[in-house]
This record gives C-alpha cells, sequence and structure tokens, in this order.
C-alpha cells in the first residue's frame, strides 16, 4: 500500500507543454488534502484579465458567493485585474475561463455529495459536481493548483476525481475556557473550507463561562459569561457563513459535569448547595447538575428547545464527559433516589439523566452526540459516541451499533506534532471491523480546547496541523508520507494566510512584546528551534495558568513542529546515514549559527526582563551547539589525537550539557538535543571504534 | 516659543534612584501625546505579581472595565501573572499598587473634562481625575511609562499634569467604498483610546455602498450594500465598545451628493431617472438627492429619526461635499423651482435643501456638521464646518460664528508623512482669530477614505501617523520637534501592536503573499525605502482601481515614511554638513544592501510574476546606490586622477540615471533619490571646486 505514498514522496511532477514555456522546469504540486485521483497531463491554462467564471445546471447563491470569493482570491494572488466583479447567474462563459457545472444546489448536512471532477486544458477549466458543496470543494483544490512561471500564472493540464474517504471532518472550537470572537470562528471557518473539512463543533459550555445568549433563561449569558457570548444573532451569522462554505454547525452544551456555568446561572440545579463562581483555572471540577430534580429537567429542556430551534443540523452534541460524580457520592437524596431507582452506580445515574435527555432531543428531531463517557449500557443506539478516550473505545462503540467519530489522537491544543495527528487514523489498515461497522465509523474531529490560548494566538494551535488531519479524514488511507505531508503543509500554511488566519503573523507580534520592540531576529532562531511543553505539562495542577494570565510568552509564541529543528534533524539522520557533504555544511551553519545566538539573546533580555525565563534555554543552545560543532570538527580528524581517557571525560561532560539542555524553559523544550547528540555519540564511538 | 520643542529633543532624561538600579543609564520616556506638565524625579515604582488596581471616589463600570484592560495589557507585557483578576468597586489598595481617585463619572460628550494628575514615586502610583474618562486617559499615559532594568519593570517617579488642547480629536472612517467589519472598528477605537482620540466620525453612506441597517426602509442595506453593512445590534456594540474607552461616535450620512447608495435604493428620489447601480470606481458622481421632491423629505426624515435614535451622540453629519449639480443643472422640474423660489444657483438650492434637513434635525436634539460646502450664506448658526479644503475655510467659518473642525492636512489615505500632518496646526502661531474666534476651533479629524484600502491594509494607512494627528490635537502647540516625534512614533507604532491592530504584521503577510512563500528579506529591503504614490496619483481617473480589485500588491505594503530612507536621509544630512566617519560608514553599508538586492529580487520575480511591475523600481535601486558608492569612494580620493571631461559625463549620467529612478514603480516612489543625489552632486562638485 505504499506505492502512493512513494509516488507522493518524489511530489507530483508534471510536463509542462505551455507555449514558450515547454522548455521549462517542471513544477511540484502542493494539494492538501490529496485528492482521490490526479492525472497530470501536458500543458495547461494561462490566466489574464478577462479570466471568466461562469455557472450552468443548478447553480444557487452558496455557489455564486463561492465562486466570487475564488476569483478575488486568484486576483490577490496574481494582480492580474480580472475584469469580471461578480459570478452570478447571468454570468456567461467566456472564450477561456472556468465553467462550473452541478446538478442540484446540495444541502448542509451529514452524507451531502462532496464530490467533484477537475479537467484543465489550454482551452480551459471545467469543474462539475453533483452538488454545489463539491463545486466548492473543488474551486479550493483549483486555488491549490494555481502555478507560475516567467510568462505568467497558470493551471497545470490535470485531470482530478475527488471525494471524502469520511463523511465527517471537523474542528472543534472550545469557546468556554477563553471565549473567541466572532471573527475567529469566521476566520477559521475559511480555513476549514480550504482544506475541505465540513463540521464546526462549538464547545459552548463548561466550568469556566457559559458561551450563548438565551432568551429563555437570559440568567445563563447574563450571570455566568462575564460578558464574552454569542449572541443568537451571531449565532445564526456563524451558521450562515458556515453553511455558504458547506459547512455543518454542532452546537456543545456539557452536561451533567463540566457544570460550573449552568450552576452559576442555576444553583439551586447543582448536587450540592452554592453559590458558585466561574471557574478560572483548568481541570476537572465538582459541580454537578442533579439528575434527581425536576427542575434540572424543566431548565434543561427548556433551554435544549430553545438552541433546538436557533441550530438547524440534526445533530446536538451533550458533553456528558469527566463527569466524577463527588458531589452525587455526597448527596443522601441523590444516594436514595439511586436506590430507589435501581441505579447501581454513578455510570447508571448518568444513562438515566442522559436517556431522559436523549429522549427530550429526539423528540426535537436531534440524533445527540456524547463524548466516550456516556457509552453505557441502555444508551439510546441513535446516539453518537465521540471517541476521546482511544481507538478501541470507537471500535467497541461501533461494533456495538453506535455511529461515531474519532477525537483521540487530533487533541491539537496538546501541540503534538503534525505528523502524530496524520498518522492517526480512524479505520486503520488491519482494523477488525466488518464492512457495517466501518461504515459507523463517520470520521473525526481535531478539538482545540483553549485553556491556554486567546485570540492572538488559537490559529497557530489550529494551523497548519490541521490541515494533517483533515487530510487523515478526506484523502485515501495510502495517502500517508510524512515528509510529503510536511512538504506540502508548509505550501498551505503560506495560503491559509490569505484568509485572514493569523497563525503566522501573530507569532513576530507576541517576539516584538517579548523583546520590547528590539529586533526579533535572536528570538526568532531560539523560537525556531524550540515547542511548547505538550500534553498537559504546560500547566501543571491546571492553576499556573489562569483564564486571565498573560498568554504572551515565548511558549505562546513558540509552535508544535518547530521548523528549524525539523530540518536539522533530517540534515543529521542523512549526514549520519550517507556523510553527505552538503549535509554537514548546512549542520555546521546551522550550529554555527546556534553558537553564536545566545551571545545575541543577553542584550535583549537584559531590557526585557520578561525573557529571563529563557535565558538559561537560551545558554542551552549555543552550549550544545559547540558541542555538535566539537563532534563535526573532531570527526573531521581535529581531535583525532586526544588520549582516549580525556575523550571519554569529554565525552560524559557533553553528555551532562546534553541531558541540562533537555530541560524546559520558558516552558518549552529544544527540540535537537537528540540530533546533537547522535553527532557527539557518533565521534565518541569513533575513536574507540577506530 | 522653542524651548519645550529643545527638551523633548534631547528626550526625557530621568535619573533613578531604584535601589541597586542606582547607577544605571538613565531612560528615556516616549510618551504621545505627550502631556501638558511633565516632572520628571528621582526613583520610580517597580512592579510585581502582587501590583494591584484599587479605586476611590465615583468609581464606574466605565472605569473597572478600563482598569481590568489595563491591568491585563501590562501583565502582557511584563508575564508577571498578576494575582489580581478583576478591577471592581470591591478591589482593595494594596500596601503598593496604582490607586485611581475620581469625583464624579464622566459623559461622553463634547467638551467633558479629561484632565488628569499623575503621581509616581516609590510607594505607588496615584491617579486622579475629575471623571472616569481622564482616569483613563491617565491609564494610556502610565502604561507608556513602563520602563525596565535588570531587576525588572518599574514606572519612574514622575508629575503629569494633563488636559487636551482641543476638545474634538477625531478619526473618520470611511466604510462606504470599502466596508469595514466590527473588528477593524474595535481595534482602531482601542488605538485611538491608546492615543487620546475621543471622536470615531462613521462615513456610512457614499456612492459605493450603505452601511447601515434600516428597519424604516430596509431597502437602503438589502438593495445598496451588497451584504456589506452594519446591523442595528453592530452599532449599538459600536456605540458601546466607544463609550467604554471615552469616545462618542458621530454618525454621517452623506446628502444630496455621493448619493447613488440612496438611489439605487429609491431611484424616485434622483435628481434624473434611474435605475442606479452601485459605483465601482472612484470619484465623483452624477447621481443627486431632488431636493424639491417632497418624497425626498419624507425618506429622509424616516431614516434620521430611525438613525437619530439610534446613535445618542447630538452631532448628527450630513456630508453635503463635492455635489457638483449635474442633474439639477439638467431638470427642467428643478430648474423651474429654483426660479420659483428665487434660488439663484445650486449653492442656494443646496442650502434651501440643507435647512430643512437641519430644521427637521434640530427638532430630534441633534447639531449639524457638514463638510466645507455647507457653508452658504443663510446656513443656520448651529451647524458644525468639517474643513476639508483648507485652514482658511476654517477661520472663515469661525469669524462667522460656526464651530469648525479641520480636516484638511489629516487625509491619511493620500499617504504624505506623518511630519506633514504633524505640523499642520488648527490655530497656528500667529492666526488672526481672537480668543472667541478660537474656542470655535474644536480641533480636527483624519479621515482615512476607503477607495484603496482593504480590511487587512486600512490599519497601516492609519497608524502609526495618525498618533502624530492625535499630538497635535491635544498637546500644547509648542510641543512640535519632528525628529522627536518620530523618535516616540516608532515606539507607540510598536506597542499599538498589543491592541490587535495590524499595521505592522500585515505587511509581512502582503509580501509573502508577493513572493509566492518565499523569503521575503528582499522584497523588505525594497519596500522599507519607497512610499505609495501620495494624492490621487495612484488611482488615476479613479478607475484603475475598482473596488473589487486586488489590494495584495507592492503598493499596499508600502507605507508612508519610508523607514531605511527616513534613516538613510538623515544620515545624509548630517554627513554632509559634519562629514561624520560613523554616518559615512553607515551610508555605505545601506547603499551596499541596496546594490546587492536586485540580484536578490530577480530570482523572486522569476517565480511570482506579480512581481514584474517593481522589476523596474528594484533595477534602479541597485543602479543609484551604485551611483552613491562611486560617490562615497570619489569622494575618499579613488576617482581624484580622472579627468574634468570624463567626470561631466558620469555626472550626465549619472543624473539620467537619478532622474530614472524617480519614475513610479509598482505605484511606488523611491525615497532616497535626493539624497544620493547629494552625494553624486557633492562628489561632481568637488573636482570643479577643489
Amino acid at each position: 500500500m505504499k506505492l502512493k505514498g512513494i509516488a507522493l514522496t518524489a511530489g507530483i511532477l508534471i510536463s509542462l507543454n505551455l507555449g514558450i514555456a515547454a522548455q521549462q522546469q517542471p513544477q511540484t504540486l502542493s494539494l492538501m488534502p490529496y485528492p482521490a485521483q490526479v492525472d497530470q497531463q501536458q500543458g495547461g491554462f494561462r490566466l489574464a484579465p478577462d479570466f471568466t467564471v461562469a455557472t450552468s445546471g443548478a447553480a444557487d447563491e452558496r455557489l455564486y458567493g463561492g465562486a466570487t470569493r475564488f476569483l478575488r482570491r486568484l486576483d490577490g494572488r496574481t494582480g492580474l485585474f480580472f475584469t469580471q466583479e461578480h459570478v452570478t447567474a447571468s454570468s456567461k462563459q467566456g472564450q477561456q475561463g472556468l465553467l462550473i457545472k452541478t446538478s442540484r444546489p446540495g444541502e448542509v448536512k451529514l452524507d451531502e455529495d462532496e464530490s467533484y471532477r477537475l479537467k484543465v486544458d489550454n482551452k480551459g477549466i471545467l469543474l462539475e459536481a453533483e452538488t454545489d458543496i463539491g463545486a466548492l470543494r473543488g474551486l479550493e483544490t483549483l486555488l491549490q493548483l494555481v502555478l507560475a512561471d516567467e510568462q505568467g500564472y497558470y493551471i497545470p493540464a490535470i485531470e482530478i476525481q475527488d471525494s471524502p474517504r469520511f463523511p465527517w471532518r471537523g474542528l472543534m472550537i472550545d469557546v468556554a475556557r477563553h471565549f473567541q470572537p466572532m471573527e475567529v470562528i469566521k476566520r477559521n471557518l475559511d480555513g476549514m473550507a480550504a482544506v475541505k473539512m465540513n463540521v464546526l463543533h462549538l464547545h459552548l459550555t463548561d466550568d469556566q463561562g457559559f458561551r450563548v445568549e438565551s432568551k429563555v433563561y437570559p440568567q445563563f449569558h447574563e450571570k455566568a459569561s462575564e460578558g464574552e457570548y454569542f449572541t443568537q444573532e451571531q449565532i445564526k451569522e456563524i451558521i450562515r457563513y458556515a453553511d455558504a462554505r458547506g459547512i455543518r454547525v454542532v452546537p456543545e452544551f456539557d452536561v451533567p459535569g463540566h457544570a460550573t456555568s449552568w450552576v452559576v446561572a442555576f444553583p439551586e440545579l447543582a448536587s450540592a448547595p452554592g453559590p458558585y463562581t466561574l471557574e478560572n483555572n483548568s481541570g476537572v471540577f465538582d459541580p454537578t447538575l442533579d439528575p434527581t430534580n425536576e427542575k434540572t429537567y424543566e431548565v434543561l429542556q427548556g433551554f435544549f428547545a430553545e438552541m433546538a430551534a436557533l441550530f438547524p443540523d440534526p445533530y446536538f452534541h451533550i458533553g456528558g464527559d469527566e463527569n466524577e460524580g463527588k458531589q452525587w457520592d455526597a448527596n443522601a437524596k441523590i444516594q436514595a433516589f439511586m436506590k430507589k431507582n435501581k441505579l447501581a452506580d454513578n455510570h447508571e445515574l448518568q444513562t438515566y439523566f442522559n436517556n431522559r435527555i436523549i429522549s427530550f432531543l429526539e423528540k426535537k428531531g436531534k440524533k445527540v452526540i456524547g463524548w466516550d463517557e456516556i457509552l453505557q449500557p441502555n444508551l439510546s443506539k441513535s446516539s453518537v459516541i465521540q471517541s476521546w478516550r482511544g481507538a478501541e473505545g470507537l471500535a467497541q462503540a461501533a461494533k456495538q451499533g453506535y455511529t461515531t467519530i474519532l477525537s483521540n489522537g487530533y487533541y491539537i491544543d496538546l501541540l503534538h506534532r503534525a505528523s502524530d495527528h496524520y498518522l492517526n487514523d480512524p479505520l486503520p489498515a488491519g482494523n477488525t471491523l466488518t464492512a457495517e461497522e466501518r461504515k459507523r465509523v463517520l470520521g473525526g474531529e481535531a478539538p482545540i480546547w483553549s485553556e491556554l490560548v486567546t485570540p492572538t494566538t488559537i490559529d497557530s494551535r489550529i494551523w497548519p496541523r490541521t490541515a494533517a488531519i483533515a487530510e487523515r479524514l478526506w484523502s485515501p488511507r495510502e495517502v500517508n508520507d510524512v515528509e510529503d505531508m510536511y512538504r506540502r503543509l508548509d505550501y498551505i500554511s503560506f495560503r491559509l494566510e490569505e484568509l485572514g488566519l493569523q497563525h503566522k503573523r501573530n507569532q513576530q507580534v507576541l517576539l516584538r512584546n517579548l523583546s520590547n520592540g528590539k529586533p526579533i531576529e535572536p528570538l526568532q532562531t531560539l523560537v525556531d528551534v524550540v515547542e511548547p511543553m505538550k500534553g498537559y505539562t504546560r500547566n501543571p495542577g491546571g492553576n499556573t495558568y489562569k483564564t486571565y494570565s498573560p498568554y504572551t510568552l515565548f511558549a505562546d509564541a513558540a509552535t508544535a513542529d518547530a521548523p528549524a529543528a525539523r530540518r536539522f534533524n533530517t540534515l543529521v539522520e542523512d549526514y549520519i546515514q550517507t556523510k553527505d557533504g552538503a549535509a554537514r555544511k548546512e549542520i555546521i551553519q546551522w550550529l554555527e549559527k546556534w553558537q553564536e545566538n545566545h551571545a545575541l539573546m543577553e542584550p535583549l533580555i537584559v531590557q526585557s526582563p520578561v525573557l529571563k525565563s529563557i535565558e538559561g534555554l537560551s545558554a542551552n543552545l549555543s552550549n550544545i551547539a559547540i558541542l555538535g560543532l566539537q563532534a563535526m570538527n573532531s570527526s573531521k580528524g581535529t581531535m583525532a589525537g586526544k588520549k582516549a581517557a580525556d575523550h571519554a571525560s569529554d565525552t560524559k561532560q557533553a553528555m551532562e550539557q546534553l541531558e541540562k539542555a533537555r530541560e524546559q524553559g520558558g516552558r518549552t523544550e529544544l527540540q535537537i538535543v537528540d540530533a546533537i547528540e547522535k553527532l557527539v555519540m557518533q565521534d565518541s564511538s569513533s575513536p574507540v571504534g577506530g
């Protein structure tokens, strides 16, 4: 199954036959998610100011809007000053241009047809799709196909047939821990559309805030949001904006745990006496709704009826995670209720609660989703399980007849590398599910939990890694070459900027703040080789950072997939295997740059005390760069005369320095220590072995 | 009157006495607008995590909100993890911290007291103000005072007494030509508050669009906005957001000219038969409301009554500019009306129209503002004249008894330098107005007309230059040293980033788009020495660029006040006068960098055809850098042996190259040609003279 992967590794090489451009070098494509079938041909279609877009078939407002945005983005890149202002029903097919043919207006719903066919030759571009939503997917592919040569811009001749592997490809944004305003949601919807994702899951309530206006129970947003919530008008605007991009919006209201904000508004619904205040720490907290109190159902039903009408999607998320049941255990009335109703434990009590809620929501036409924990005996079979605990839970749920989506392995807030997420397959090769069970695996969702993110940093926590997850969920399983994924991800990451995403630009803003306005180059050099502490280690105990802490620090500027470290580590691997001279030269250049960097950092730190927390980290980088340089020089023979005893002592000291360089600094970790260690070990082994 | 200016030029040097930090270098302050009185003292107040903010007196929600934002911004810079989450009525004054004393809640209205006193010593910080609005102004000054040394962050000991020179200090945003969404308005309100501006004037209608929801006449926003308008909820949110920052919101609805969007919705109100479509060019267009049609007044009164209620500020702007009257001249009915009513010309007809509107609006409790042209005999004396045509008009209006605000000289969309705006005084020294007439000059407004700006570029057209205008309107007239203004402007510009303003970050985004994702350094070198074509020259005829054209080009990345050119030009001035060796060395470094730059640009241009329009510009920069280097080397004596004839020929050729380098490229112009010419001329004159 690696055949396609190998083809991808080499990149998609195409021969061009574009008149005078025929002799030029073939150019590599950077499609992501990679389409199901790609057939590259000779030639291509040149773009000019008279380029036009026209439609035929069953075009609708969604398509006209999408095609007009396509035109503006293409013009923004090429500066061609297209004469066409809007794509409308009266747009005529020009001599040369793009024709979009659709058969029917799509519906923004699960399992809608998103397939498309794209055919480009010297004469023009034909995009065919069953639905306008499929056409939108094809327009994104087309934008990724734009190439340039000395003559100008062109689309290479190509035939693409494409459709998604999974129908549910989601991004979950937690707007509860740190509220994320409209512009964050909108630009991320644009990013999702660019990589063909189709579900925005909004985590709207949690211990730290209640983020939606309720007209039925205004005390929710009035008392439990500190003024940061979406009005119903704004929710409608989000839904419209998403719909225009072929994206569903699934709301989540987390019950019965993660419920502090519910009981700040309604203390009488809690399982222990209040009053309550909003959380500003991270973690799992005690406040839990009382499932034995009829008022709980009255309020939930009133509120859920309102929300069921506000959010048109048939799927409705009730959370259900991490209810530790402490308040239930301590409440005699609840214990008596369990005994009376023969509910053996808190799991059975939660299922009792869930089933009452589910039964109500089903009457409102909703299918209920919940996190892993809702999967208990007697859970309604119509429910969807969102697995955060692992692939095993996912498979188990599918075997029991539940539809499922995978989130375990896609927690982008934990700042693991794109490659980790990329290789995390909802249906890995060799899975033991039957064909029917496999169909129940609907896809996956990447959650960005927002304990440690703000509107300034959230984009760099979502992008570009989410594009790799989007490919996992759209493209064939066999598209799985990590190196080629990273090559394409770099391109996609840059292109996502045109949608207003701030993952790249805001890093410089944070670095300028840290440098107190001084030139940021030394900080940039350092940040490019570190990654923020992964998993839950950055915020030990959940209370080092509070919701109101500063998220303007070095760790906030750092990203997963430290770019210079990725490059350096690849070079070292190559060099160790091949002793390649070019790799050697570049390794030495990097090491020399790092060796000198601490001296450049020191004056910055003096005038910007916020940088003190990374003084050691910066020194460590320079120190181990020196070790690396010594090893590189030594293996060239300059240390050949050294005695074995000296050498062993040097090596021990080196190992100590390397160990020290593994310590965090400013809640980030150097990512080139292992590679330098390899250089040092290779050097230290050579006199002994040689 | 230059005494204060001289003190500023040297910067504010303070001696510190902060325990162990006593021996350190004094640090320069960067306050802007510069306060009325500043008294610097020994010592200062150190910031620590237990820093607290408390209030006494008449604090209110506006102050609690502002003080909490102050706390978060200070924490975001220092990374101190302040323990205080909110400033509330129950916030206690800590051992050490900031105490804010106010006497009464302010009102967001013209002439409200905005004065404050700030006193910092080793023990703490006291901010006193008559109103909470004055306190907000003081908090911004305090944030500009934060300094750092090796021990950490501190506020220098200081006493400041401050109040504004003019009560009307505005920014006008044209949201009609290119709509600017909520986040643009909000972040610019934050920027305005940071430099103590107090009026946001929204230009809401023009030929290109009608940008506010009307419930009385929904056809306005439905037919004439292409879906881009503020809902009334959004307007209320803008007003709330502005009020929280002590900023008034003044709406403008431009009549009877600039009226295409009005008549797209209501063709029957035009002075010529329709139908009409929205303009997508720039300029002055014919569509004009019919002042002889009673329906015009019916609709305007219905709509204005709605808007008068929506916008609480007593000032209401009716535009009134650039009505060329072509439709009036050509309409027999209108001509007959004029004759019948003894209206001698179009000016009198417009005054007739204005007075009917003004009379209606005055009944609604509004004072009317209009552009210069509304100033005609018989205009109601309650009207305010906004002068776009010149200081003479301003003085004339004041002499006639009208209150006025100055906008001439503050047109930031025309991309003149900050220094030009900075020295443009509404009441220059030597003006001939009486004391009473001077009081009628309320202040000024910087208008950003949006023909050529988008949400991506608008911030870089507003900031940082508007901060210089804000200083002109707030600070004493004698604060007018250009060099020191630029020094402080650089700092303020960087600090404005923390408010989300994108003037710095988006330049890199545009350059990356232009470079097709390749490293942008050569483009950055080039953009740093050019400025976009000034005045109305970038868009000749008003139709080179349409509303839907790409604004992602090199000229959009370029800014007024090209930073490297400013530095280089200063160096050349210094060097020519002083022959300073350090200046000479840096001049040569710049010239060498520019000499080499075109070779670095060429491969970028090859793979990114959008850059072809600046190929000549880039070549010119390298060519004249070579001339500069020759001149620098020659004056060192290397060309001393050359014959006079050769020399003259070289000079002629050099002058031709310099002339060529004055041509625009990519709608930008090199800003170092004059300086290099000076170097060349000096060199060429030396053999003749010597």
